[in-house]
């Protein structure tokens, strides 16, 4: 976050329209703090406070501008400086600047790109999203296998500038075909005589390219990597992966998880930044679609009308009952759901997953049923029966609580939906039904209504 | 993930005791790979695979090793093994590693260590968890400002073999002092005449050592960082924390808010490895907590009873509307402390985000109660009294579950609990409650009852 002294010191040299110092006092900002202090402008002002950056800055603070800024900014800008942005940009904020924009301003900046960037770029927009394909870059530093460490060292220091990370380096051979990597830093620990091939490392760790980002996100936790290198199927190498886009991959996908499993449509943008009609439509859908499930519960209640007409404290223990199961469902979707994330549960595991859901289902829907029986039978002048029928009710509902969230996003993720949408309020609608149904057959087999 | 084939291949030489062909193998491993097979053994078989490994190999499969099965590991060791492991580990994976032990093992292991190191590590420990003193490391290269580009680069060639990242080096003043930072892409990049104090970067971000570890994460983001210094309260570098830590840290933290969430008490195991025993508990308190404010509804549903003996079919629609108002309210919650944590929502926006969880009830509600209204009218023979009483519920149910989801988790920060807390669970029994009230008062009013 930009400094509030450092931000009106700014804002007061742009008043001034003393641009001299403005420039001078933004060539010293990190980019990221300029990038925040253009987005408080007009897209005019904007874009006369980024005319004030020199070339490789500027493409820096351009990419880490919010997504909605640059497509206002860019439309400020000539043709040249469209250009000059592009040009200055990685291949993988370029691509992903260009997803965002709409197609006739695609059309104009590609346009505006260098034959080579060109193609480039529409190469890279081919890859499907979310995959490694789509995340990677193109700038790495490749070197040749009989440099000696020395040789290598000195191609990097008069190659690298326009490189995303020079400090993994792959190697290949005259195919192509990936064959080695080695680290700046193995490079540096090395002696200047000994050649790449014998310092680096063969057995590569790589990722193809139509790879689900999520387990790249694995293989580099995994293996503590700062980049992956991504090869075509013959093993070709056609980009690399950084740690700095995993970490916003990261993030990304547990805030995307993390609104599905509350029942929203993932929005990309900031809260405060999204309006009130797109965040009411986020929610709608989802809102709607449980209220007709909830719906589907009213009339099972209405079904077993004659049931509570004949004992209506039967009612008072529903809320509890759907409620505790709901819980319970929730408590066990969720934790499947990040384990499938963080590779820990796959399908064959399902057996296993039962077994233990059922397991710990027992266990809680005991304990609770044990506290309810004893608030039932003395609350409620000693009714055995009443205590019997919610206690039993809640065993039960507990235990198929348990193994249905459980199941059910492992089950979405085999039929290649998404299992983050099979979390809480999926479940319990789902165990509210059944419940229901549970609690008042239960009741009238124990209770003789 | 280790292949099969090669797992297969490292079994069948175990068995046959074929220990130099085994070792041989394993030093071509990947060391994640490694700590993988060794998982799968007895700690009698995992200590005599380990000590095929070559000491730096060995402290870094040891580090990527789980923690429950390091615990059982040391105990197998020799007290030269441990003694040469706490050597050889990077700091912050040591003090990790000795944070798991219990207090006796601690101290064995301490007492193995060298004073140096002993002394490292107990002045580590005690950083508070979850801070950036908690993940920092010690190893990092210090530069002197006056050193030249070629200078500097001999210097991390010879000295940078055991220092955790030598990709940014940092420079300091005679008082130890923080003045500067420069990456090896820098100085890589740089003259080889030129002086550490003219390329580096003089514009440091640092955290301080009690910064709260999800404030590092968005700083990394922010600025794309691979490494940052973090210093004491004199602006003395003290640590450095890298960007896999900070992977790391934000899929656990991820993890856990989701569980929390889900009204869990997180656990820092794999599920599949956790026991029944302990995955009931994790899960029993939330679901006591929320059964009592499941029997509060109920006692209130009781208190109303007149109400729906008068008219049953009141009691169908209970289901949607506190469903509805649960999912309403949880949408909200989660999406604020999601927002909270990656840094976009302060305590200060609280009039903002009340605001605006205002007007997307409104539209939410009014929406909802739109189609219910249609679908009890023309159900329920053309009752429009009915119809209306549900409808109006459901609106202000929806408009106080949208701004109680969003205000409960803002309040709870500022108070000092987790926001986490506050989701789903939490704000469906909140909202239920008032829901109950608001409904059966409006039937009372609307139906005259």
């Amino acid at each position: 976050m930009i400094e509030e002294a450092i931000f009106e010191e700014l804002l007061e040299l742009l008043e001034r329209r003393d641009f001299r110092t403005l420039k001078q006092k933004l060539s010293e900002l990190h980019e990221a703090d300029v990038a925040e202090f253009i987005e408080e402008h007009s897209p005019d002002k904007a874009a006369i406070i980024f005319r004030l950056l020199p070339k490789p800055q500027a493409a820096e603070v351009f990419s880490m501008m919010d997504s909605d800024q640059r497509r206002i900014l860019v439309t400020a800008f000539t043709d040249q400086e469209v250009s000059d942005i592009i040009e200055e940009l990685y291949t993988d904020d370029a691509v992903d600047f260009l997803e965002e924009l709409p197609a006739n301003a695609v059309n104009r900046v590609l346009s505006l790109a260098t034959p080579d960037t060109r193609k480039l770029l529409n190469h890279y927009m081919k890859f499907e999203e979310d995959t490694a394909g789509s995340i990677m870059t193109s700038e790495y530093v490749m070197l040749h296998p009989s440099y000696t460490v020395a040789e290598a060292i000195r191609y990097i220091r008069t190659h690298g500038a326009d490189r995303e990370t020079i400090y993994t380096c792959y190697i290949s051979d005259p195919t192509r075909r990936l064959i080695g990597v080695v680290s700046v830093r193995q490079l540096l620990l090395a002696d200047d005589e000994q050649m790449i091939s014998e310092v680096m490392e063969e057995n590569v760790i790589s990722v193809e390219v139509d790879t689900d980002q999520e387990e790249v996100t694995n293989i580099f936790t995994d293996y503590d990597l700062i980049a992956l290198p991504v090869v075509d199927k013959e093993n070709r190498l056609v980009g690399i992966v950084t740690i700095d886009d995993i970490l916003d991959v990261v993030r990304q996908e547990a805030t995307e998880d993390m609104a599905k499993m509350a029942g929203l449509r993932p929005s990309e943008k900031p809260y405060l930044k999204t309006s009130v009609w797109s965040l009411a439509s986020h929610r709608m859908v989802w809102l709607l679609v449980l209220m007709v499930s909830g719906m589907i519960n009213g009339i099972i209640l209405e079904h077993y009308e004659h049931v509570f007409i004949a004992l209506p404290v039967l009612v008072s223990f529903v809320p509890m009952l759907t409620g505790t199961g709901g819980n319970s469902g929730a408590q066990s979707s969720v934790i499947v759901i990040r384990s499938m994330v963080l590779g820990e549960i796959q399908f064959r595991d399902l057996g296993k997953v039962i077994w233990k859901e059922f397991r710990i289902g027992i266990i809680a829907g005991l304990a609770l049923s044990a506290v309810n029986f004893l608030r039932i039978y003395i609350s409620y002048g000693h009714n055995f029966a009443l205590a019997l029928t919610v206690s039993l009710a809640l065993v039960m509902i507990v235990i198929f609580a348990k193994i249905c969230g459980a199941i059910m996003p492992i089950l979405a993720k085999k039929v290649g939906l998404d299992p983050a949408t099979m979390a809480s309020p999926m479940i319990t609608t789902i165990v509210d039904v059944l419940g229901l149904i549970i609690y008042f057959n239960i009741a009238m087999a124990v209770l003789n209504i």
